[in-house]
């Protein structure tokens, strides 16, 4: 890249541009055009996802994009919190409609009208569904691609439950899903259970996964949210128990945008341009031939039949055939996140061998009727080198303060996570916000540790504080 | 099901109820919810659509959802032909927007200025690209599920080219890419180039794919468009060619919607319910314990190990091992429209062997080895047949006319393809219609055949009529 990564804003719009991320010349603002090098690496970050969810006993289904002003006014809280960004269809053709029509900002008020159909007896729960859809918010803030924009691309579930307790087991498998998703994507999450105030509209409590990025600032990434019967009851979903009698219902939801993409390009790129994990590769292994003049079609046949030998064993394959010199196909792929290139020359075909190079430079001359075994082998030490080296960077970063002055000196100084004590109430986060330059967090899941508030001095418990995106 | 598939409409609304195919009490007429299973169906003819155009050299891309009033408006055709249907989005929250915004009815308006900016030199073309996506309309007319509605799930490509005769070949493409997806649903199409005045807005020619349906009226279940340079012009799309002088491109378009799942349903349903081709049933073999008491453990055991060696070797299978008894396991995914079940009882179990029992009937005990291939031939078989029968369905169905007081006959009969022969004259085609009970519904394929107008009698070309949809 022309801009090198400490200069972490301007490098991630060059590199989403030049390598054929998104578009963002199209002319609604914060909506910008998914190029096919993008799109395929985020589609394969959603099968991944999805995959992930299906075989945990949801059912993956498609819910209408347009929700009815009174269906969508029914929660408090939640048309509180999402009622002013929310876009409205009010005309088909000329004509006025009758009832205005909002676009999904999440899906909850289009659901449940129907899971208050759907949910009859014990038998019919747990009900757990998801889809992969955008919704959309008129954001009047500034937005950047992939992480704040008007069209938002995500994966949401939504499950329904007999009892609390099936409820909080869901919370924890929802988190446990995400969890292991991160994983794939060699990106270390903080998972941070969020403070009252910074709830989602109608939850009892959210939990968030934080992602730290190369500038210091913090990207949540995926959220997965207790709902506890705040919906249902507005929604009206019962079920009759094994005595016939009707009893409330409990919820969940949880969801991941395309902010998974913007993670996966910030947290692991360099200054070359994107690096990914072999796992949502488009393009795991580019098999470039090389030659000077002669012998060029016996090494074009090798590298087909190598690619197409890779190819069957399930290693996403290409060979770059362009008439182009080999360093430029390297620069190509390497900028773009190949994990892998497969050099064959005049020798290496003599001698019945490959070189093979990852992306973040280990190489290898390896037996010909190795290849499988050997790309499979350093595909996966690589992702896990590259899983090593966020996870180093994110410890690096977590560090702790005892006064707003001391919180403020390594918020300037680079940012990160940076645990203080709070008393949990709201005056005091402001405090921490305006005096401190951080925003409370949370705290860490499964963990409950006593802090002396850094605002008021009271007693209370120990939070992440962080400047998020 | 409770109705027979002889009285269609009925029938129709049963089953895609009753098998979970879409549920329509969505509170917006015109939106109804899909079903985890019916999604499933759809998602698989999608993916199936989806890969055919990976290989051939389409990108798969996504374009926002919302394109500005001027935008839209560019194309005059396009613009008479959708501006009355199109959804509007007026406001953000309380606050209304500078401009309007339509929910995409089509992709056209979106996609061409972004390729406008693509396209600089020959060496960008050809460019193709393809999304899968939802478009809106605001019907007026009665909906009817998966058939017409407000929100229309759909892929739709659009390809540019540097030569007219490149076009000409695309359209070519297209046209045979879709016949190859409607083969391995096993619907047999009619490819009919439609008259002038049932062009596309803004094209210079249309081919549709029409479906004949049980009640003997068609469906348009795909179209493939030539737009030559209308909207090149428009949206200012030019290259410069290897001497380095600008070039107007030519461009086509062409989509499927989820009318092939609707058509599946047609077509190939029965009064059990839905019957599916192997090549799109999330499950193709459901594997179903056969016991009366004792033994239950082992012939679980047993399933489950057939199921296992079945789903590695690329069956999509289940074990229904729920506390119900098999006859009513095999009701239940019959009428769901899965390919196949496999018995497994205690004699089968001692004999090594296996029964397996296809949708339409076939019943074979077969040795447990050979479990694989046997399951793989008979779903071809099965699927084989599905093609042979609806094929013929249709050639009882295409018949011809020599009067308009014949053609109604036959409509009012049993409908179906009548041939005519027609002037081209827009006022002929108008009286076919209100005195012969058809539409004009275009020319085959690559046939050219003379035949008098039978509504003027002046001398024509020979062209299929039908009430459609």
């Amino acid at each position: 890249m022309k801009i090198p990564k400490s200069n972490f804003s301007e490098w991630y719009n060059e590199v989403i541009d030049a390598c054929d991320i998104v578009d963002i010349r199209y002319q609604v603002k914060g909506m910008p055009v998914y190029k096919p090098w993008g799109f395929k690496i985020m589609r394969l970050c959603f099968s991944q996802l999805e995959g992930m969810l299906n075989s945990t006993g949801h059912d993956q289904t498609y819910f209408p994009l347009l929700v009815p002003e009174d269906q969508f006014g029914k929660e408090a809280e939640h048309i509180k919190g999402f009622g002013g960004d929310v876009l409205w269809v009010t005309h088909g053709g000329e004509e006025k409609l009758e009832r205005k029509l909002a676009l999904r900002p999440t899906s909850e008020t289009i659901m449940y009208p129907m899971f208050s159909l759907w949910v009859r007896s014990h038998a019919d729960l747990p009900l757990r569904v998801h889809q992969t859809v955008c919704v959309y918010r008129h954001e009047t803030k500034a937005t950047k691609p992939l992480i704040r924009g008007r069209e938002v691309y995500w994966n949401e579930a939504h499950t329904v439950h007999a009892t609390e307790e099936d409820c909080e087991q869901q919370v924890c498998q929802g988190a446990h899903i995400y969890k292991q998703f991160f994983d794939m994507l060699a990106i270390p999450v903080m998972i941070l259970k969020r403070p009252p105030h910074d709830t989602f509209p109608g939850a009892v409590y959210s939990m968030a996964f934080d992602v730290l990025m190369p500038d210091g600032k913090t990207l949540q990434a995926g959220t997965v949210h207790n709902l506890g019967s705040k919906f249902s009851k507005v929604y009206d979903i019962t079920y009759s128990d094994v005595h016939g009698q009707m009893k409330e219902v409990f919820q969940t939801c949880y969801g991941i945008s395309m902010r998974c993409l913007s993670s996966l390009i910030a947290v692991h790129g360099d200054d070359k341009g994107i690096v990914l994990p072999s796992t949502v590769a488009p393009i795991q292994a580019v098999v470039v031939p090389v030659f000077f003049g002669e012998g060029k079609e016996a090494i074009l046949t090798k590298c087909k039949a190598v690619a197409d030998i890779l190819a069957a064993k399930g290693v996403r394959t290409r060979v770059d055939d362009r008439d182009i010199r080999p360093g430029e196909k390297y620069y190509h792929w390497e900028s773009r996140g190949v994990p892998m290139h497969v050099e064959i020359g005049p020798r290496d075909l003599a001698a019945k061998k490959l070189v093979l190079v990852t992306r973040d430079g280990e190489k290898k001359v390896v037996e010909e009727e190795k290849a499988v075994e050997e790309v499979h082998a350093m595909l996966k030490a690589q992702d896990a080198r590259l899983f090593e080296k966020a996870t180093k960077h994110l410890q690096d970063n977590l560090r702790s303060a005892k006064t707003l002055k001391e919180l403020k000196e390594l918020m300037a100084e680079k940012g990160g996570f940076v645990k203080i004590g709070w008393c949990d109430e709201e005056k005091c986060a402001e405090k921490v916000e305006v005096e401190g330059g951080a925003a409370i967090m949370g705290t860490e899941h499964g963990k409950m540790e006593k802090g002396k508030c850094i605002a008021c001095g009271k007693a209370g418990t120990a939070v992440w504080a962080a400047k998020a995106y």
